[in-house]
């Protein structure tokens, strides 16, 4: 791939410059690098695409900003950028290009790779899932029985389940008018907690499920797709006069979405049924594409289009703009700055606006499985800090369950906070709106408290008279804060983007392959093995003390009726 | 309070023995621990209440956990639990006991309390909450224009809101029959986007507003409130001949929970419609009693009186049981071990059952919001770590997301699995049981195999042949299992208490304490401040940089109609 520096980052100059530069800054409280420079706002803030990125509460300076963008230089980060965005092999491990932008990329844009434009593949993969939404919001698909399809069941797990499901909740007051209702579901977890749930509430003769899965053979998502079909043709067949063939019910109750159409086929979606994407999306990155037909079946297709255009937006500045002002560079590089020279480990992701309650989850996915790794792209073990810990919460509740150790833990902490900066003027009813309104300000004055308060500590309080220990504040906690203007499919894609673009950064400056997950592949293996013995079919004295114990625990447990 | 030591922790003679043990064991891999020890599923453990507690795939040898045990007995540990559980004012800050205990003492127990005893109060208050759910449950609730109420809505946040929602998500199986349905919901973010959602989608003549908050000054709650009181007293008001006053609004439509009776009268909730509780409760103890109101309208009293019963069987336990054999014990010592000795400073949630969604969010506040403090109970600044990060999701779902990171990241993390052994039993038909069943044991293979696989890596695989370091596991990180015999009311409740205790234990040896969240109040009234200068009403010029630039394009995106 491209030109990548073959050193690891320890040893290139900026990293060693950094590691005496965070010497002496390490002990510079925020406040004081606040209280040196009024034009701290301006130094700091970037916006774009209806984002604004205040950065200016991170504990660097701007000498740090410096020696941080040398070391993106360094890191061939300029280049590696191209080499995502042009199609390279950038997923080095799998030998293929991560080619998610492309998915964004406008119906008249061309990206010739491996000697064939993507483009037209990609809006004729959108022309067939639009199709589909538009049958459904006619209602003109029919169950089995004839009646036309209500409920829409997601199954689907991981990629294939977390972006759809945050950007539908995140936009469900983008719904359009004037269609027949489709109300859309989420089944993930293998252990079919869903699915009871639903089964036991929705009327087969109305439900159709779509089986989301890159490979068509993640088991949580196959598993709890066998239990929908035998429920559904069980069910079905006894309508009496309107009792419908298995073979019918499964052509007109299941949807599929993979990269591997052979595959649907053998489990049995009809061809006409099937929406397809390439080995080159990863399955993090994936919501953009046919897998994001639960977001087009909740928004529409138009607003589909636009959360699309949110995205390609913002990755046209990330081609284009200096990295001294690319917002998921300095994203990335206040990341790198503080796991790697402050020796922050822990990251909180906190969105004060409720739509975006599934954001934080969202996140975790792909930056953790994305740079949860320890080995350069060269084979080297590394022995420098990657991706922290990121875990998160609605701002607002969680100032009520773990702000606590944010402000008086022992533990340090960045925190990213996300807020839209206009909300609620659509709601009709004046009375409503003027009382949703003054809960949005609630909601924002605390975010703009909670940053300040982490910041300063007690000197955000004037009277700062005498007070015990315990009702101290020491400060000094970095932050991010992300505005959206509003946010709409356009800005929720953009900030989508942003963050996507963020972790490859990091990867580059990390020297690591962000787009594969080889971390997941053993459990899966000791998983089927594990199921053999625990189902009698295997031999339990091969496994350590502990496993033989559990397994022996769940046998008791089932001879115990 | 009682006799807990005036040392702190790090200056006993155990810490010291343990600090030499741990520069030994640091270096052995928990692979090797297991060779050596074929008895270890014996040694480390623990059945009680229906709960089976492994904790043998900790980084720890039977030497570690002796002086573990020391430094508990140094630290006045035994002492420490005679004072809680007998209502001394072990919540040293705010002077009070700490009495969540007491919500679940049988009705013949007593416990005398400065003279008095609690138990005739908290079984009166449950006598009080089960008229209330009885007559909801019989259908003769109505609302002000004469209709059943269909839908309750708990407004609350944090310790009113967690646990009933973390609850009735996990014991939704067990509704009771032949009741008036009542749908319970929960709205909890002080930007009204639940409440948004609620308000278009139900009728106002059968809704019912819970308000839960043991102040009644919590602004979140107080904020959703208004909106909903508005929005009842509107749209009733217009309901022609049906038109209903706004008294008869308020009382019909509303329940108040608090510690402060005046607050809710005030506020204009019906005498009637009160339930109390007391300032010895902390509000994220205080699901067990009326706070716990949802939960018993979903799942009836009897169910609700099995809960505290398992709750009670715990604390039982943890009273009476030797600290070598004292689950709660055992568990924070673990704990303790890894942030304190091994450096470990995030720890992973991960149930293995769809039912315990929000465990890992309720757990989240349980022990970051009490232990994430640094000042001693003597007011002195400590300088070891407390309460590590907490974080997680439903187990089989982060095997997709970010499991990356624990198998192959470069953070040490230390897991939580926890997993029922037997489900499915009540599921009525026959082949729908069949599946479901099956996923059950998908789930416990992929539970057991998660942690054998985090332990020994690469050794997990028989055919250990060449493969790229990509491939490749390190192990080496330790977690702790937790069997339910199944999912019920009792080992829910004995659940809960057994994490509440680890987390008194863990302050204890600390030397902090659990009760009180002073961490919280400063951001409280910043946000106060913050939000009359965002309304105009306020001094700008006197904020830093970053939040005079917030604010002031919240003022432009304002001014951009």
């Amino acid at each position: 791939m491209a030109s990548a520096s073959s050193a690891t980052p320890d040893t290139l100059p900026a990293w060693q410059t950094l590691r005496t530069h965070a010497d002496q800054l390490k002990h510079v409280h925020l406040k004081t690098l606040f209280g040196d420079d009024p034009g701290r706002w301006q130094c700091f803030t970037r916006q774009v695409a209806g984002l604004t990125l205040d950065l200016s509460k991170q504990r660097w300076d701007e000498d740090t900003l410096e020696h941080l963008l040398a070391l993106a230089e360094e890191a061939g980060v300029r280049g590696a950028i191209q080499a995502l965005l042009s199609g390279k092999r950038v997923n080095t491990s799998e030998n293929r290009p991560a080619l998610h932008t492309a998915l964004r990329l406008p119906r008249d844009a061309s990206l010739i790779v491996d000697g064939e434009d993507v483009v037209p593949a990609v809006h004729e993969s959108l022309e067939r899932m639009a199709e589909l939404v538009e049958k459904l919001h006619a209602g003109q698909w029919r169950g089995a029985t004839g009646k036309p399809i209500e409920d829409v069941v997601n199954l689907g797990v991981g990629g294939s389940d977390l972006g759809p499901l945050m950007v539908t909740h995140a936009l469900a007051d983008f719904r359009p008018e004037g269609v027949h209702p489709i109300e859309v579901h989420f089944a993930s977890t293998m252990d079919g907690s869903q699915m009871a749930d639903y089964l036991s509430r929705f009327n087969p003769e109305t439900t159709l499920f779509v089986l989301s899965s890159k490979s068509f053979t993640t088991i949580d998502t196959l598993s709890n797709a066998d239990t929908a079909r035998d429920w559904l043709t069980n069910r079905l067949a006894r309508y009496g006069s309107m009792s419908a063939s298995a073979e019918l019910v499964v052509r007109q109750h299941f949807i599929g979405v993979s990269a591997c159409p052979e595959k649907m086929s053998e489990w049995g979606v009809a061809p006409a049924h099937q929406l397809r994407f390439w080995d080159w999306v990863g399955g993090r990155y994936s919501l953009w594409g046919t897998i994001g037909l639960p977001i087009a079946l909740v928004v529409g297709m138009a607003n589909f289009h636009e959360f699309l255009a949110g995205a390609h937006s913002m990755d046209e500045h990330f081609a284009k703009v200096p990295l001294a002002d690319n917002m998921p560079v300095l994203l990335a590089l206040a990341g790198i700055w503080n796991v790697n020279f402050l020796d922050i480990r822990a990251h909180s992701i906190l969105p004060y606006d409720g739509r975006l309650e599934y954001f934080a989850a969202y996140l975790e996915q792909l930056e953790m499985e994305s740079n949860g790794k320890s080995v350069t792209r060269q084979g080297n073990t590394i022995n420098y800090s990657t991706c922290p810990v990121l875990w998160g919460q609605l701002g607002p509740n969680a100032q009520h369950a773990f702000y606590q150790l944010l402000h008086q833990g022992t533990q340090p902490v960045v925190c990213d906070f996300i807020a839209p900066l206009r909300r609620y003027d659509e709601v009709e009813n004046h009375d409503t709106r003027a009382h949703l309104k003054a809960q949005h300000r609630l909601a924002l004055s605390n975010c703009f408290a909670q940053s300040r308060v982490l910041m300063l500590g007690d000197d955000a309080l004037d009277d700062d008279g005498p007070r015990p220990q315990h009702k101290r504040y020491r400060g000094n906690q970095p932050s991010t804060t992300v505005l959206l203007d509003k946010l709409t499919p356009s800005t929720l894609g953009a900030l989508i983007a942003m963050y996507e673009h963020k972790v490859f950064v990091q990867a580059m400056i990390w020297d690591i392959n962000p787009f594969d997950q080889w971390g997941v592949e053993l459990g899966k293996k000791i998983a089927g093995e594990t199921q053999k013995i625990l189902e009698h079919d295997g031999e339990i004295q091969s496994l350590d003390a502990s496993s033989r114990g559990l397994i022996e625990a769940f046998w008791a447990a089932e001879d115990h009726e």
